[in-house]
């Protein structure tokens, strides 16, 4: 399983911790931990693909969906997308890495989602370059309100819920 | 050949430029647009894969390289390590994503190396965690100094180099 895996390799991590918003948790994740491990990257890409999304482009933001939407890319013959962070309009760089025509439809994918802020300002970055979201895929939703915002938005599937991992939690 | 690749995809321009170092080149160079192409980057991957190091991971500097790496990772069966850009010890974010043992031999993949300054800061961050780089693979050589203080370090080898591309604008 999938969960298996993200606590093997350390991705996720059971205990008390304080998260950078100043919420506490009962679990840490960092799935770069994961995707940098060609075993596990394949399980998500497989688990992502398996959801069956039809698309043109597969997009994420950067760092932490950059090895995610590649993986993807490669397995599912789809070119990508790279969404920066931070300011828009800022100096010479494009805020999309990749070509995005009008009317493309696009695959949105994401490690975790929180509140969903980032992957809502990515949506709205697609949807003013043209292009069509599809659907969102995490690999893990931290319930915290992201997915009710981002179902709103469009199609929207996690791999992993927080509630999975809670019970894994109490079986530690 | 994978020039040709290159020049349909738009990844290398010819005409008249000025770099942001103010220099001027009768090329331009941006890989992303090569590697965001499944089809161009597994034609990368393989050329790097073609030169036979052996290896334990393979590096690279965010963000140009991520691609390069993470393909290389799913090809070859190497997890990877991703090289921050900017100040070191800034913050909680650690300078190295991706566990790094002592000892432990690392491909280093870089998309575009001009004077190779980025290339040897992350050699001297990955000795410094210890590992050691048994060569340095690049898409494009700009000649501009890069491949000489990059190979006074590890073995050196670029896919393409600045006289091919020179030759091929002489072509156009």
């Amino acid at each position: 399983m999938l969960v298996d895996d993200l606590v093997s390799c350390g991705a996720v991590k059971f205990g008390d911790f304080v998260l950078t918003s100043g919420k506490k948790s009962r679990y840490y994740v960092d799935i770069k931990k994961a995707s940098s491990r060609p075993k596990i990257l394949r399980r998500i890409t497989s688990g992502f693909g398996e959801r069956g999304i039809q698309c043109d482009k597969v997009a994420g933001v950067e760092l932490g969906a950059v090895p995610l939407i590649v993986s993807y890319s490669l397995e599912y013959d789809k070119p990508f997308l790279i969404i920066r962070k931070g300011e828009r309009d800022h100096g010479m760089k494009s805020p999309i890495e990749g070509d995005i025509a009008p009317g493309e439809s696009v695959l949105l994918l994401e490690d975790v989602i929180t509140s969903g802020g980032s992957v809502l300002r990515a949506i709205d970055m697609l949807e003013e370059a043209g292009a069509k979201v599809e659907a969102v895929l995490t690999v893990v939703d931290r319930e915290e309100g992201g997915a009710e915002r981002v179902s709103k938005r469009c199609a929207y599937h996690p791999l992993i819920r927080a509630r999975e991992l809670l019970a894994r939690a109490d079986m530690e």
